[in-house]
């Protein structure tokens, strides 16, 4: 099957995305064209730690809908499913800076990791403080195409919210990192895939499936997961994606966050569908969610799926979940 | 093609998901299984007048993810893509009924508008006074598969957003109607498809597109649209959209409120760039944008597509789209 999509060319499509956000949100939003950085309008904010993210495109909203009040500073992206240089990130070390030093959210990927890293050191250089968290929450599999380690997905999300708002609240550079790091530790996360999804570069599905299989364990590139299963029931499904979350870590005596997530092509009416097994489940495995998010917030362009995200909190993470943000993608 | 879904059996997927929303927003949400309506958590709310929608589900956030304060004070929701009865509306206007009367935002669809008002009569034989307002804004066709006169789309969302903040400011109930059917009356709408989408019960694509073939001025169930034609650069697809909008109102000296919205199946990323082009074409015509909303607000379950949709706007219209709103689609 082609390629069929709402894009002017392929070389095209993250440069396109970054006009439209920039005629989208004036004011709330700058937008670096050259360095491919979305900027929270006010940064760099006096007095205040900044907390920067970014990687690939395609994982829409993450990470530019979460720039804004009580969240990122700024995101960097990415080609599509492809780090950002470590120019790009130095660039948005730059815009943000206030002198408090910056906290760097990058999600386990060999690229991501390593281009943050150097860029860290680079901006250290110029004497701006950076710190780093990485996160590498997904129990599918331990080392993949693209990781040394585990993948990380759904959590970033999380830690990206509670470290904003810890900045917001005028938390130092240590304790922000601190806390970030806490929450990194305590998220677990599946997916599985229903659908391929088409890189626009590449032209053609990443992976094929048949017309009655899934994808258990997906990441969030179309890489490998970790098995190949018969389409079953949600109810049934369900269960494959929160299992090996509660296997993985005791998620009982204390509040939960979760995320049912969508990976882009996934309706909100089987996700919502989703939710109510993935409740029942956690229920029956005595596991209390405290807070949730139903929808979109780490895809993979039009993959039709899902994945679950748990984070084992605590009254200073929920305080700090609970917050006030306003950006485009998480808003309360 | 087979369907893909994340569903546990095709005539249960309204009910699960209404399962899921009950689990997800407990105190904010009301879900009345029975009926399959879902209600804001305080409703009825004394001394306002109430504001509820509904319709065919598959459409989501539309009507359930707009209930909340500032907006919709319930939903109904029908089987995917069909109306809801008119029993199913009834109980919604006992439900939310102040004693100040309810406004019924109604999408013009011929199942839809006879539903509705049926309810409205026997509600009204109660004693509940009840005015309803039909939202008929796709440019795209005059008579359709499902509809006498204009289908009933995008403009629905900003409807239901000013309606419910005039009355959540304590306007009367022929105040509020009057509002909605001015924002009705100044919202014009068009879509296009990339892909069919899947009614759970029928189990096969509601209609076949070739890979390089777009179906331009679809509704919202997948009927016929105006014409079949090649798939282009969004550049010249977000011209296809916007011309014949503008063709049919003149949007110059007012501040207008743009919509880009997804049919379920397009990732964010195409969307801000679909909106990159469609704010140069209206700055180009003289239309000055004065909010947007670029995301899914009402969607074609998994189908790949967007529509556009103007609102022509004055200052109290302004105003009321600004006043705070808390719904699980719409929210600042």
């Amino acid at each position: 099957m082609g390629m069929k999509k709402l894009i002017n060319d392929p070389g095209t499509v993250v440069a396109d995305a970054l006009r439209g956000i920039e005629a989208a949100h004036p004011g709330t939003l700058k937008v670096d064209h050259t360095n491919r950085l979305i900027v929270r309008g006010d940064a760099p904010r006096p007095g205040k730690v900044a907390v920067i993210s970014g990687g690939g495109s395609g994982h829409e909203p993450l990470h530019g809908g979460f720039v804004g009040p009580g969240m990122l500073d700024a995101a960097v992206c990415g080609e599509v499913f492809t780090s950002p240089t470590p120019d790009q990130v130095l660039a948005a070390l730059q815009a943000v800076d206030s002198g408090e030093g910056t906290l760097m959210i990058v999600k386990n990927y060999t690229g991501d990791v390593m281009n943050f890293e150097m860029a860290g050191e680079l901006a250290a250089a110029d004497g701006i403080e950076v710190t780093s968290v990485v996160v590498a929450d997904d129990v599918a599999v331990t080392d993949s195409l693209y990781t040394a380690g585990r993948r990380g997905v759904g959590g970033t999300v999380v830690v990206e919210k509670i470290a904003g708002a810890a900045a917001e609240a005028g938390r130092s550079l240590a304790e922000v990192t601190a806390l970030a790091q806490r929450t990194a530790d305590a998220a677990r996360s599946m997916g599985l895939a229903l659908t391929s999804c088409t890189v626009p570069a590449a032209g053609r599905p990443t992976f094929d499936l048949a017309d009655d299989e899934i994808e258990l364990g997906i990441g969030i590139h179309g890489e490998p997961g970790r098995s190949r299963e018969k389409l079953a029931p949600v109810h049934d499904l369900a269960a494959r994606l929160v299992n090996p979350i509660l296997d993985d870590l005791d998620f009982t005596g204390a509040p939960v966050i979760v995320i049912c997530n969508g990976m882009g092509g996934t309706p909100l009416i089987e996700l919502y569908g989703l939710y109510a097994e993935v409740s029942d489940l956690l229920a029956a495995r005595g596991v209390q969610i405290a807070r949730n998010l139903v929808g979109n917030y780490i895809t993979s362009l039009e993959m039709a799926g899902a994945s679950i995200t748990l984070v084992k909190a605590d009254s200073e993470l929920l305080d700090y979940w609970d917050a006030p943000v306003s950006t485009t993608g998480l808003r309360w």
